[in-house]
């Protein structure tokens, strides 16, 4: 069988990456696939710098559109980043007849709706395992591995940028301002790394699991995103004091909204959470990624490896690449639907407002150390009848005033929201109480 | 679509399992798979108790046969168990054009390449994602999520039974025969408990996997087995204090091997495992499985969850029986082959003895506490050319002798055993040396 034909829209990190994985390892990839997998065409902005990855045998052209409109090219693999430009190259691709593989979660998170139409319209695969968690292949775990099961959850640690600083303001209880500087010289953090840090690029990832887990469609815009900009050393201090590590997590799971609207619903959300250090997930440190999914039947099962990086991604691409071969000629009903449900079985099960959400709590008050205090702000508590779990009390350093730190049960955020206002309005507290979530993953 | 109509050989835990999973999520499944599956005949030992789970609509008989000949099972799911019957069954349902599903891995293990390629041969598919580690779908990532690898090596905690009777023994100080007594009791170890306790279920799983992971056929009979019965709780303590964990794990591997012979092959092997214990792997506590692999672009991933049980089982082999019903009427050309690799295009590369094999070793020496024992067995280490890590000296009770634990460097298995022959003829070492394994999986 002649080798399929690949054009690849990029030629920077990943698009070098799955270049040369695919040359290093043709014969492996090959005896597998059944078929060759060539890269034909490369659109680069750089032509000397793409030229001098893919060589002699490669055509190399400044024009993205050049390669979607090329007849001969079978596959399309858009690794160009951004939303405009390749939202309009994919489309071409498809409406081209061609088979598209994407490493770019922003563009599916915003536009997959639009996007999964049109292919399905046009009977071609998009691919996207590389769009989560890099090499590790959690969207064909979660579409394919997992088909017998009520999806209940998934939690994920899906970006290394910030499991990186928050493994080192823990391990070197540096703050964050300080440990963000040394992983930009280190590489491991962008000049502008807005997307990492304020968890845009988490809650793009967590949003397509979201619909694959639930069967609903991608709604990038219903997210709740908080990123850790705002964490303090002393917080990742006193929660490990207290058996938790913070992480930022993606968490997107059913739940039961309260009232006579109240029914079925889906948390998506993306925050720095305190998790127990005992779990495997708080234990994953660096710039790895995990990915932890609570189903019926078969449990919890996790998903751990390298989150980004250039052959760990061309690896999610290339197996991209090797799926769509083995299925470009089939009857399209025998692929995988790209949304793991079939698109006229999806729901609508509404996103719910983060007011809605349970979930436990870390509080930190910051107060004058005066008779009562602690009196005051469990009264409070426990009038909205949510219930204490842990007390730890500090002293910051400055030998006056007092951290207490409260950890509660599960309660609705509208509740611990209420709650704060009051405390915050107590004469001997301070400032502002600092609020985090608290997940158990048990 | 007509639903695809499958016959349930064994109507056991995985058996009611799957019946019950198959039941309960029967909306979410048909959604994914855009086509019913349904049990319309199961075939058991016990009719009654058949009848029980599977209720009125489903046909119960007792010759196993009758579902494997009859013309309207699309699917024939094994989960009897054992060697001969099975094999029968599986080759006559692959002679009759049915697709199969099993959980057996000794089956595979043993039979698998004359099953693999009767059903190559025959255009159907022999699918097998629960025969490994259960729920998590680690023979789908494997064989389709790392396709753009070459595989280095695949280590894993393969059998929840031996695992949980390792957590035990470490967490409360006991001794391998008191906690698989009580393991017997909690269900979590079988009444004969050979096959978990001496590896030879790890084998069988991991057999397969080293098939998959590098194109080889599976070679049990080649496979190094060594399982838990003769560890000792202070060796586990001793381990401990060392930065070490104890996990009986099956390793697979390339490898290369000395001399005028030497050259890749491949290492196959189960045993008692020290693992530093910062990994994650080491981590992995009770009756959960994990594997370990280490690929060439992706770097190390790691897959975790439960591997064994009655949903988590069925999880797998619904997942399998959805996989077959999308690609049951496509060219047989466009599945992914058994192996991961297509049947013409598998490797001879031999499986090693263990004497052949590289790794590091922790050795205890009992001996008598006298002057120069510990430079009479450094000298040997070091005469044959093997370096020491660390050494530790304990007492262990009797207030007259000593153990003497030394941690090595790698070295090949026979370096080793050679120097233990001479470690045994001092005079001062009372017995046999304890030798266990250590990788440091980095």
């Amino acid at each position: 069988m002649k080798p399929i034909k690949v054009g690849l829209l990029g030629a920077g990190t990943v698009g070098a990456g799955t270049f040369n994985v695919l040359q290093r390892n043709q014969e492996e990839i090959r005896r597998r696939a059944g078929r060759g997998i060539e890269i034909t065409m490369v659109a680069a902005r750089n032509l000397d710098k793409a030229r001098a990855v893919v060589g002699a045998g490669v055509e190399v052209v400044g024009d993205p559109f050049a390669v979607v409109n090329n007849p001969d090219i079978d596959i399309v693999v858009e690794l160009i980043g951004g939303y405009d430009l390749p939202r309009e190259l994919v489309l071409q691709a498809i409406a081209n007849g061609k088979h598209v593989v994407t490493a770019n979660k922003a563009l599916l998170a915003l536009h997959g709706n639009e996007i999964f139409a049109a292919a399905q319209e046009k009977g071609v695969t998009v691919a996207f395992e590389a769009a989560v968690a890099g090499g590790v292949p959690i969207i064909k775990a979660l579409r394919e591995g997992l088909t017998a099961n009520r999806i209940e959850s998934v939690a994920g640690i899906i970006n290394g940028t910030t499991n990186f600083i928050l493994s080192e303001m823990r391990e070197k209880g540096l703050d964050f301002a300080t440990v963000l500087k040394q992983a930009q010289e280190l590489g491991y953090a962008e000049a502008d790394p807005t997307f990492d840090i304020e968890g845009v690029d988490a809650a793009h990832k967590l949003t397509i699991m979201s619909a694959i887990a639930f069967g609903i469609p991608v709604q990038f815009d219903k997210a709740y995103i908080e990123g850790i900009s705002q964490l303090q050393a002393r917080d990742i201090r006193y929660a490990e004091q207290l058996g938790y590590r913070i992480k930022l997590l993606g968490i997107t799971r059913r739940t039961q909204t309260e009232g006579k609207e109240g029914g079925e619903g889906i948390e998506l959300r993306v925050h720095p959470t305190l998790i127990p250090s005992s779990r495997l997930i708080a234990n994953v440190e660096g710039a790895m990624n995990a990915v932890l999914v609570q189903a019926d039947a078969v449990g919890a099962s996790l998903y751990y490896g390298k989150g980004a990086g250039s052959e760990p991604t061309a690896s999610a691409v290339i197996a991209d690449l090797v799926d769509v071969t083995r299925l470009a000629t089939v009857d399209p009903y025998c692929r995988v639907p790209h949304l793991a449900f079939q698109p006229n079985q999806m729901t609508d099960v509404a996103i719910v407002p983060m007011a809605e959400i349970t979930t436990s709590y870390y509080l930190r008050v910051y107060v004058k150390d005066q008779l009562g205090v602690m009196a005051d702000l469990t009264r409070i508590l426990a009038d909205a009848g949510i219930s204490i779990d842990a007390v730890l009390q500090k002293e910051p350093g400055d030998q006056v005033n007092l951290d207490i730190i409260l950890l509660t049960h599960q309660t609705r955020e509208k509740n611990i929201d209420a709650a704060i206002e009051k405390i915050e309005q107590l004469p001997a507290v301070i400032s502002k109480v600092t609020r985090i979530r608290l997940e158990t993953l048990s």
